[in-house]
Order: structure tokens, then C-alpha cells, then sequence
């Protein structure tokens, strides 16, 4: 077993210029049957002569000289917090799937939360001149993120959005999903509902917040300020945290609403900490419907993103911002679900 | 905003040219400086100069044109059945922490079990020249693996190995996973012990069988043919069917060892489904670990494996191989850990 020189495919490499001898035609000519756009300028004895020389020699045309003609290299980036997190997968899958039919890669790469690292990806992508961009690390202010829009490259926020922006973005409808989860409380009896709220420089924890503000107020209950608690990250331990401060304000509710279901975990576990029931103390709503989310002790009722679309739907506004850059941003808000389990309950008497 | 005629960076791109002059140097001299493995052939005053330049100027070396010319793209694939699948999320998260110090990218690639369509990817890959392989995907027998390896492309397999083959892998220790199982049972009093099998024609699903042979034989316990059953795939409705066939045959056992943690969730369905308790009725033990195996109801006892420290490795593999492809394939197994939670109690008297 032996690696051919340049170190890269199966055997070493058929050139341009064998299949040409093969097929017995002008290296111009192989070139022109071999590529899908010239190749009707070609006789069809001759294309199927070349073809089936290229065939015979496991020819492949080279990518990256390719990609230098071209000026594209069908690679786009795409920026998430950490794969691990787990509503990050069913996007980053719906965007790979939704890019893979024009023959698109992706590659993702996972920032942590940290601008430094985001900022020296970019620019390793960059570097490697990807076609596009897609960014589920979005925060309300994002400097990078208004540099990237500034440059013009192609570029879709996907999950979380910022302000003021003129970007592509695919996000869930939050406004829609909290008014679900508030009236489903409703109409179990429930009238004090508290809010487990995501972080406020997020699209999404922002949204999230104001919705349960105007919800409550169109369904008529007063909110009361001690029942709202807020979060750092959409994270457990945050959330338990966040939990903890709003039981330790003795202040009466009988449900809760939280930024989303990592932090609904983080109430599951103050709850077990604290000897009370779910949902016989408190019902509790998650938001996103991550995996398991039907496995949990109780099943979680939650508001489902269809996480997967938004991908596929990043996917589709990335290649329309590749093919036609100069088009005006578009703003996709998808439709969420109300995923009802076992969390929640009717009000206890 | 527009874009730049060659579509790529955050604006026009300086060429080497353009910092050459801006620093007063002749280009090759510039390129000595930019280039980190012949700038110490180049005076540090100068070195100074043009680095700021290139700063000043945003100079972005070209990746595609410098890829070229070392015959290196600097990016591997790695093969996964399904990203959504959450043993490989940490996998993958880890084989880019790896491949990522040396500046390497990983582009991940989901098959859905489909030869088809994996002999397609890798196709794509190939033709995009990549440097190096990871499969996660490796049936005993997989034709395709056995291809690439004969080929002398940088390969390992991962979480998944062949038969007799030399290729690189990382694997878990899963007799050593086994045993943890099994003599955890056996110190909880157990003695009639069923296996609900994983596929056998994935080596983990063979290994993992086998051990519990092995291991059964080694506590003194006889095996009852009756108390295995086999799924043929690692997923929760093969695993319930599975576990419904092996409770059908009416044959006595207290606890069970399932194929990996998905088919140990099929074994909760049917335990919820047939008004049975777990641990009372019959304790249950997973293997992986995946997210949220301490969320399930109950806690899931379960082997784990370093599903992260197995994507590090494997990068570390890779990345020899790469550098010398000639060297002998290595196999690494890692220590699986027993997590001990609710789903496995005391023998019920």
C-alpha cells in the first residue's frame, strides 16, 4: 500500500490530459464533454467516448483548481455555540442537507461563547474563502456579526437573531410559542405564572420575556415583578439557579415558564432539591423540545422548535444569498408547537 | 454593500504584491516572511515590516492557491450514521478539538446507514482532496472501509472497527464495559441475567455479546439461550421489540443488559407498557451514557464510554498517519466506567 504523491485520492490520479489520450480527442475537447455546463457543445459520440475514458481511468476532476477558476469553493461555514448542546445537531443537520443537493460542504465549528474564538474561526474560514456563512451564535449586539453584514458576504443567522440589522435569519416565532405555553396554563386554572427567563442579550431570551409580558396582559392576569427571575445562559445550572432565587421569594405561583428546556431542567432539579412535585406543586413549560425531552421524570411539556426546518431553511436563503447577493435580507420567523406532557397540570386547589 | 468580484473576504483582498510594496520588500522575500516555516530565513526587522503590513493591509494568504501547492487541503472528513444521534455529537466535538491546534477542518457527513450514499460521500470528499478519513459508520465487513484502507488514505475508524483489517481505529474497552455490567449485577444478587443484544454485525453489537458470554461464564452463571435476544439496530423501537419478544418467551430473569442505551430506553417502553418497574421488576443497564442518561425515569445505570476522548484520539491517529502515512495501523481501546444510577437495584426475594 503506497500513498501517491500528492496525497489524495484512491489511486493516483487520472489527469485531464490521459483521458483526453484515451479518448483519443483534444485535451479542450475531454475538458469541455467532462463539464456539465459546455458539455452540450459537445457531439454525444464524443461525450460518451470521454465519459467512459475518465470512467476507465477513475478520473477525478481536481476541486481546489476547480474552486481557484471559480471563485467558489461550495464550502460554507456555519458558527454554533458547542455541538454537545443539543439544539444545535437537528439544525446543523437540516442546514448539511439543504446545502448537500448543489453540492455544497459544510463545516461547523463550535465558538463556546467566546468572541475571541468566534472572531479567529471567521477568519480561518475566511481564509479558506467558504462561499458563505451561517451564524447560530447571534447576540442582540454582535460586532462581528454587523462586520460580516457590512462585508457583504453571504450570510444567514439562524436561532437567534440580532437588532436593528438588515441580515437573513430563520428563528422560531416566539411571540406565538410563549402565547401557546401561557395559554395552555391558562386554561389549566393557572393565574400566577412565573417566568424562568433566558439570558436578556440573546434574541431569543429577550423575545421570550416581553412575549410572557404581553401574553399575560392579553389573557388579563397581572404579572407580578417578583415572578419573573433571570438567567445568564440557557443552561441548567443557571436555570436551578434562577429557580432557587425566585422560591426563595415566598411569593405564590402555581406555574413556570421557562427561557427553554435546559433551564426547565435546571426547575426539575431545585424541585427534587426541595421535596416538591411536578406538576402537583408546579407545573413547569420548557421551550424547544430537545432530545428526550419525552424521556424526562416528569415528561416535559414544552414548545417545540422545528429546529431540523430552520436548518433547511438557512440552507435555502444561504444559496439564494450566494446566487444573487445583492438581494435584500429576508426574515424568516417559523411556526412552533405545543408539546403537552406531563409537567403540567391543573392548578392544585 | 457589495461584493467583491472574487466573492470572498470581508473586502478586497491585498495581494502578496501589494504588502511586498507597502513593506519595501521584493514579494518572495515577503512570502518568506509570511510563510511560518521560512521566516527564519528572513531578517526580524524585516520580518517586522512585512508582518504589519500584511495587518495593515488585511492580507489573507490564499488557502485554496497555497492548498495547491502543498497538495494539502488541510481539511478531513469524517463519516457519522446521523449527527442527530447523540452518541456523536461529543465524537465529532472532539475529533475537531483535535484536528483544529493544527489547523486542520473536520467536515462531518451524515450516511443514515445508506452504502449508496456513503460511497457518494466519499466520492465528493475525495474529489475535494481531502487529507485524512475518520468512519464512524464501520460494519464488520464494509467493503468501502476496506477500499480506503487498501488505497493508503489517511484513515481511522472510530467508536466502530472491522474485521480483520489493518486500519487504525478507537474504539471502547467493551469486554472490560461488560464486565462492569455484569459483575455489577451479580454483587446486586442477580443470577438470571438477559442480554437484549445489539446488531451483529456492528462490532460493538458482536463484542459486546460475546463479553457477556465471556463474563457470565467467568462469574459462574450459566447462560440460558433463552435469555438473549438480538435487534438489528441500535435504536429505541428495535430495542422495545426486542425486550417485548424476550419477556414473551416467559423465561425468569431479573435484570437485563441492553446493546447501548437507546435500546435500554426500547426496554423502558416496554416495562411502562406491560405495568413493570424498573429496578423492582427487573433492573436495566444501558452502555454509552449519551445526554440525559441521568434525566430518564429512572436514572439509567449505564457503561460509559469517552465518547469525547475517542474523537481526540482518533484525531491524534489521523493526524500521524497523515504525517506518516507509512507507519502500522494502531488500535486504541479506552476505558468504559460504570455509572451507577436507579435502574438497577437489589434482586427482588
Amino acid at each position: 500500500v503506497t500513498v501517491s504523491d500528492d496525497n489524495s485520492v484512491l489511486r493516483k490520479s487520472a489527469t485531464l490530459r490521459d483521458v483526453a489520450l484515451a479518448a483519443g480527442v483534444h485535451p479542450s475537447t475531454a475538458s469541455r464533454a467532462l463539464n456539465e455546463s459546455t458539455r452540450p457543445m459537445v457531439k454525444v459520440a464524443t461525450v460518451r467516448k470521454v465519459l467512459s475514458a475518465a470512467d476507465r481511468l477513475g478520473y477525478r476532476p481536481n476541486s481546489l483548481a476547480r474552486g481557484l477558476k471559480m471563485s467558489r469553493t461550495f464550502t460554507v461555514g456555519v458558527l454554533i455555540p458547542d455541538l454537545t448542546n443539543p439544539l444545535f445537531p437537528p439544525v446543523v443537520r437540516g442546514l448539511e442537507d439543504g446545502m448537500a443537493g448543489p453540492g455544497y460542504t459544510v463545516v461547523a465549528a463550535n465558538t463556546d461563547g467566546d468572541d475571541d474564538k468566534e472572531r479567529a474561526i471567521v477568519e480561518a474560514m475566511l481564509n479558506r474563502r467558504i462561499d458563505g456563512l451561517v451564524v447560530a451564535t447571534a447576540r442582540r449586539e454582535h460586532p462581528l456579526v454587523q462586520e460580516l453584514a457590512r462585508s457583504g458576504i453571504p450570510l444567514v443567522l439562524v436561532v437567534r437573531t440580532v437588532d436593528d440589522s438588515p441580515v437573513s435569519a430563520v428563528v422560531g416565532d416566539d411571540h406565538e410559542g410563549i402565547g401557546l405555553a401561557v395559554r395552555h396554563l391558562v386554561a389549566l386554572g393557572h393565574t400566577r405564572i412565573a417566568h424562568v427567563a433566558g439570558p436578556q442579550d440573546v434574541s431569543a431570551g429577550l423575545v421570550r420575556y416581553h412575549s410572557f409580558l404581553s401574553w399575560m396582559g392579553h389573557v388579563g392576569l397581572p404579572v407580578d415583578e417578583d415572578l419573573v427571575v433571570f438567567t445568564d445562559a440557557f443552561q441548567e445550572a443557571p436555570g436551578a439557579e434562577a429557580f432557587r432565587t425566585l422560591l426563595d421569594r415566598r411569593v405564590e405561583f402555581t406555574a413556570a415558564i421557562a427561557g427553554n428546556d435546559l433551564i426547565a431542567l435546571g426547575c426539575y432539579d431545585v424541585m427534587a432539591e426541595r421535596g416538591l412535585h411536578i406538576p402537583q406543586d408546579v407545573s413547569v413549560v420548557g421551550y424547544n423540545d430537545i432530545l428526550f425531552c419525552d424521556k424526562f421524570n416528569p415528561p416535559l411539556t414544552t414548545v417545540r422548535i422545528p429546529s431540523y426546518q430552520m436548518g433547511l431553511k438557512a440552507a435555502e436563503l444561504l444559496l439564494d444569498a450566494i446566487k444573487s447577493p445583492g438581494d435584500a435580507p429576508i426574515s424568516l420567523r417559523l411556526k412552533p408547537q405545543l408539546m403537552q406532557r406531563r409537567s403540567t397540570g391543573p392548578v392544585r386547589s
